[in-house]
């Protein structure tokens, strides 16, 4: 079911100096900063050959972040982002083994325009995993 | 410098329940375990069009794993791997910019033969990260 690693997400506290790391230690391709209100969050892509690294820093108070950062002050992996052809019956087929999809259940659109799901880390090895329409 | 994102590793205290997650409710294709006595793991790939998750099962009383999985008892993302084509080259270049690479400073042979660094998390945005010869 699962197809391609879409990206995983780093979440910090400060993205310019997060940035810094990989565009000047690691030597990475950055995206510039896209402000996401509707997810609280602002988002630079690290761009590698076959995949890509998200940071994330928040933006507002209701930030979905936050409480990670509060746990992670230094920042850490937030989420694994997984592609799948169809994320409806992706999500019908998880349901039907048990598995907790957060939120209302429905697909948002996420930091690509793409419909995404998110996954309860309890199901998932103690990793929260998001689900992109390929 | 970094090139392709080799791996995403998620230690856990079970393998093979582990497996069954990503194999049975993921549906992903993975390989056979492969005991690493020399790295203190027992690895299973998970095998993504573009990229690998690694599952890794601590072997042994000293596993490296085996404190992580104290702090976090069902599991979590444990490193990021980064392919470099040169990995003393990158491992000098980080250092002559301050960052930290773990245990002597000499790369090791890793799980796919070839020679590996992991970086300080702490100079990292809070992951551990491996460095990997392409």
């Amino acid at each position: 079911m699962i197809g391609r690693l879409n990206h995983v997400a780093i979440a910090v506290k400060d993205l310019e100096a997060s940035a810094k790391v990989y565009r000047d230690t690691l030597g990475a391709t950055l995206s510039a900063p896209l402000p996401q209100p509707e997810h609280g969050v602002t988002v630079i892509f690290v761009e590698l050959p076959n995949s890509k690294i998200e940071l994330l820093e928040p933006l507002g108070a209701d930030s979905p972040i936050n409480a990670f950062l509060e746990r992670n002050p230094g920042g850490g992996i937030h989420h694994v982002c997984y592609e799948v052809d169809d994320i409806l019956a992706a999500r019908d087929k998880l349901k039907a083994q048990g598995a907790r999809i957060l939120g209302t259940g429905e697909p948002r659109i996420g930091a690509h325009g793409k419909p995404v799901l998110f996954l309860h880390p309890k199901d998932f090895l103690g990793t929260l995993v998001e689900l992109e329409q390929a």
